[in-house]
This record gives structure tokens, sequence and C-alpha cells, in this order.
């Protein structure tokens, strides 16, 4: 397409590298932005800045926390024998939204994804082994990865790695919808698949 | 929604202001960012900064432009008795690849909506009016907008206001569905509904 400016031209094509937007959502973005108060964009503009640059991970779960130790993690009102391996923060607010899940979270980072080029070491696993040398207090794992070829793959692995431990690994019911996306699970069912969860 | 860190959350309460985002797809965008080098935040940042400061509009047909008369008001190799009048700088880029049309723009910044309190006085209609009274050259005014209600009130409007000259008032066929968007019609509908346009 030919821009008629280059700050338009720079703008749609640094907004439609963000996933799941192409050209056109871009353009609208950015003329959106133009007809708005400048203060929009550059409200939106800081927050970007200030998301890359201060958000920190907590130590413990290796999810998004403001403190070194997030809430979940730090708090006493959380069941502390039981840990939901996750592959991103999204997939926590999903199981936290449910309401039916009391325990900690362990948050992967991804899941494995040869084609990608992502391996078990660029995920937190090894994070979640020495979690568990650590914490003799946890008695179950389990594994809530979306059903995809990914998320098998990955929980296979998880698995084989935490034979050497005494404690029960589950994985979330197939209620969710073969090949379906965690986070898109409506509440309902998410809940009771993590209520009738069965041992992997 | 439960956020785990107001970074985050500042960041999704932002991105979701911007047009067909909602909190779902605003998340996934900041964990994109996150994952990502942390360059492209920062160029997606500054690119947004630099749209709202530095674009600059065409003093003659109000599209977006980096001189203050852009590249198609100047050119010489377009037809200057014929101006297309669209709503937004997205309707010249859609006309733009038909590569059916020779002539100007006049581009209105939206169309009158009064549900959303946008009335005549806030587009560029009385610079179409002072457009044509400074040039005698233009034979014919095309009415290229979307065949909506605002679109249909707008063309009546403009088509009143120019009454007073003796010139062709045309309107792009209806190839178009109505109802539809100007600028998600495919380019040969378009550029065929601009070749058979029809006096209004
Ligand atoms: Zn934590
Ligand atoms: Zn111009």
């Amino acid at each position: 397409m030919n821009y008629p400016s280059r700050t338009i031209e720079e703008a749609v094509s640094e907004i439609s590298k963000l996933p799941g937007i192409g050209k056109k959502s871009a353009l609208r973005m950015a003329l959106h932005l133009l007809k708005s108060d400048k203060q929009v964009a550059h409200s939106l503009s800081s927050a970007l800045v200030n998301l890359v640059e201060n958000t920190t991970f907590c130590t413990e779960c290796h999810n998004i926390s403001d403190q070194s130790i997030c809430q979940i993690c730090s708090s006493h009102r959380r069941e502390r024998s039981i840990i939901a391996v996750v592959q991103d923060t999204k997939d926590v607010l999903a199981i936290e939204n449910t309401g039916q899940y009391q325990g900690l979270y362990h948050v992967l980072g991804g899941v494995i994804a040869p084609v990608q080029g992502i391996g078990p070491n660029q995920l937190h696993i090894d994070a979640l082994v020495e979690r568990l040398r650590k914490n003799e207090e946890v008695k179950e794992v389990i594994l809530a990865l979306s059903p995809t070829m990914e998320g098998d793959t990955t929980a296979f692995y998880i698995r084989k790695k935490l034979a050497e431990f005494p404690i029960r690994i589950s994985t979330i019911a197939r209620g969710i919808p073969v090949g379906g996306d965690l986070e898109y699970t409506d509440e309902i069912t998410l809940g009771r698949s993590i209520l009738s969860r069965i041992d992997f």
C-alpha cells in the first residue's frame, strides 16, 4: 500500500507486528489515534514502555508480578501442597476467574514447540523440579495445559521429569474441547475440569 | 479481571482503548510484547508518539500528508477537474489501490453522525465549498461515501451545499453492498463503481 505519510506508514508497520493485527486493522487504529486527543497515544506509548521495562516475574512461580514473590505465592490462604502448571499468565487469570482453585501455580512461559524452536530449556521446567526439591509439602502437580499437540508433548515431558517425586501428577479433565485453547474455555467448564481432574 | 501486576493491568487498559480490541486480545498483545525483545515495544511506542506529534494534513484535500500540500494534490499527472469526496484516509488508499481514478480527493474526516455528536461543522465540508470557489477548473465532485445511513445523510447535505456550483455531482455506483463499508469492498468492485458512477 502507498501510505500518504511516513508517520502513518511507520505506525501501521509497528502496530501490525502485534499478534492478530493486519495492516488494515493497524491503519484503522492509527487513524483512530490521529482523531483522538493526543493524550491517548501518549498514555498507550508510556504504558507499553513501562510494561517491558518495569514488569517483573515472581521468583517462585514465574508469573508476572509487582514484587519478587507474587500475591498468590505469598498468600497464606492458598493451599501450598498443590501446584498447577500452566503455559502462560493468561491461563492463571482464566483459572483464577473460575474461583474453583486454591492452590499455587507454576508458569512455564510457553509450551514445547520444536517447529517454533521452543525447547524444554526455554521453559521454566527445571525451575519446577528445583521448586519440588525445596518444597516437600507439595503433594500434587496438576498439568493444566491446553489439550493441543504441543500441550500434550509438554505434559509428557514434565511427567517424566517429575517421576522421581512421590507426588500425585494429574491433568485437568478433558471437558475442554480437544484442540481448544484453555483461555477461551468458559469458566464453568474450566472450573469443573479442575475439580474432576484425573491422574496423569 | 484480577491482573497479577499493575504494569500489565495498565498496558491492557490502554491497548484495549484501541478500536476492535477487547481485554483478552489486549492481554495477548501485552504478553507477546513481554516475550519479545524490548525493542519491539520501544519501536511501537515511538511510532505512536511520532504519529500524533508529527503527522500533518494537506491544506488542500485534508488527507494525511508529509508536506503542507500532499503528493496527490501537487502532482501534475492528476486530473484537476474532478474531486472525490471521501470519509477518511483509508478510503483514499482503497480508491488509489484500484488504479481506476486519476482525479483529486477531499477528505471529510468523518461522516455526519448525530448519535455520536458529529455534525457538519466538525467535517471539512466548508473547506470543500471554499475549494470549489477558488478552483473554477473543477467540473465534477464524486461523493464516494459508504452507502450507510450516515454516508447517505452526509451525501445529501453536501449536495445541497454545492447546489450553487455549475458542476456535475455524482455518486459511486451501488455495486458496493448496501450497508457495506467502502474500505472492505474488493478492488475490482470499487474500481468499477467509480467508472460507472451516476449523477446524484
Ligand atoms: Zn508467584
Ligand atoms: Zn492534498
